[in-house]
């Protein structure tokens, strides 16, 4: 019986996690049965939703029990079939979790197409779900036109990177807030921000102000509270804001609260963003940031780690904003 | 010289405001000028943004100073005329202040047309500034559907008391929430609501919750900071909030906070409504409330006093929230 590694919860998912809160196992690697595939992960997409999934409250998802295995989506190819409709050698987007090999029912798992010259994991980021969310937090909800000022928080992160970019196409000034100077760098020089603020340092609240001048007529919401708290007190009249993510619904910190009478004197708009409400923007995703990335006029912004064994701190490092930009695992 | 009655302040209008805080004052009648009129003031509106008003707060107007005479919009009707375009007699819609007689430029006053059978008074109502408000707050971010639970709080106000039977129009089951027992029965047996809800009361988070059976898809807000809080974990998913008045914005209570996660895992829009936003839609407006009020399918809820001087305490009780209706003061 052939066996593969695969990373399962060490301990309940309280608080903040740890490296040790995951275990990497061995386990034998079943069969596919009738309808099923045998797939070789490449590469594992690590995402905050995971830290809500974990204890089930992502979406209709179960808790993850201690001993299962970390869910997750991945880049993968397909080395065994018992199913019509996937040959082996192909390659497809399948809930895998966190493990070297899996077996998944073959209607469930998505034939990868890029567009030519692009690597496949961008169907992990800025084709994929990531991709989605800042494109919908964008079309449906921020709506920036030219000249507007558009604020992302978690400004170089997996959904950060594609909001701000795609902001700045649509003509508007951008600026990010972020969270230490490497990612200052790299909101500048090359994620094409005008403007990028490091949250939380003295003086910051000004900064920001000082970089928004016409005040803020669209916001991206990935970041703690304090900033939802400030970035609300700048707000243009008629401002667009997204929810995107919000810290305390990963853990269990304390709630973010947003002033009622700032949005109403902005005459503000505030949305919740859930991607899985917005999946009819697909296909016009996929194709207009697939242009965009071979025209080169956006970035792909990866965090790259290598062997499975180093998802659980990759995950620690992007739970705590640590991370640079869209978190992606080679596995294979 | 003639003179006539007004109301000016008495003392800075600070926290809450009582009758002792204006004082009757009896002036002299100036002549109108080339260009201005002289009305007489017929009906006087009092409305919640006056408290905001006086402390310039509301908009681009300058505070009220100690013996300035209180702001407001009334129903009156032209005695002199120095302008070419009012003749005496007509009735107009005019910022004449708290006060029995006042010179106001000719191109401010609007000529008062009502359809047949509806009181002059529904201009400053559902005809009027409150009735727009309640429009579009309902046209433009609530979005009522057939079948959806629409709740309004304030709910037998002057604005609530439209949106209300508005939202009854469109097909939604409404749900109001009030401060007291006659209210209650005002907000069912008048009003046409389907449920009233006493806020602050035991146990009425579970009457609201009970009332409310599918949640809450569209929100009117004009109440206290607790009640947001309250409609908000009951918002149904893709829920819709207009924030039409907070409580914290007229005085110097509390500010009214709202839960983010609570908005985001709703996916629901917040909307900032300001009344002069939305004047392109008063066309529409006039022309359907008109109709409604007409075919009987609406009713003006008026809460009337009589004499300017009973202006001071007909306001104090509606900052307190102790008004029944659209308040309006019978002048002359």
């Amino acid at each position: 019986v052939s066996t593969h590694l695969a990373v399962v919860l060490r301990e309940p998912p309280v608080g903040e996690l740890t490296p040790e809160s995951f275990e990497v196992v061995d386990r034998p690697t079943p069969e596919p049965g009738p309808g099923e595939v045998l797939v070789e992960v490449s590469e594992l997409s690590l995402d905050p939703y995971l830290r809500a999934t974990l204890v089930g409250r992502h979406l209709g998802d179960a808790a993850v029990p201690v001993g299962g295995t970390v869910p997750g989506r991945a880049v993968a190819r397909v080395v065994r079939s018992q199913a019509d409709q996937l040959t082996e050698g192909t390659w497809v987007l399948a809930e895998t979790g966190w493990q070297e090999r899996a077996v998944v029912r073959a209607e469930t798992a998505k034939v990868v197409t890029v567009p030519d010259g692009i690597p496949r994991s961008a169907v992990l980021g800025a084709l994929g779900m990531p991709g989605l969310t800042a494109y919908a937090a964008l079309r449906r909800h921020v709506q920036p036109a030219p000249g507007d000022t558009v604020v992302v928080s978690s400004a170089t992160g997996g959904v950060g990177a594609v909001a701000g970019q795609l902001a700045r196409i649509a003509g508007a000034r951008t600026v990010a807030i972020v969270g230490d100077e490497q990612k200052q760098e790299t909101a500048l020089s090359v994620l094409g921000y005008d403007e990028a603020v490091i949250r939380g340092r003295d003086g910051w609240e000004e900064q920001l102000a000082a970089a928004c001048p016409a005040r803020i007529h669209g916001y991206v919401h990935m970041g703690d509270a304090p900033t939802l708290g400030v970035v609300a007190e700048m707000l243009a009249i008629g401002a667009r804001v997204s929810l995107v993510g919000i810290q305390d619904s990963y853990g269990d910190g304390p709630r973010t609260m947003l002033r009622a009478g700032a949005v109403m004197s902005a005459r503000a708009s505030v949305h919740g963003m859930v991607v899985f409400d917005h999946l009819d923007l697909e296909r016009e995703q996929t194709t207009r940031i697939g242009r965009f990335l071979q025209e080169g006029r956006m970035v792909l912004h990866e965090d790259r780690t290598t062997g499975l064994a180093s998802a659980p701190e990759a995950f620690v490092r992007l739970m705590a904003g640590r991370n640079q930009g869209k978190v992606v695992v080679e596995v294979s």
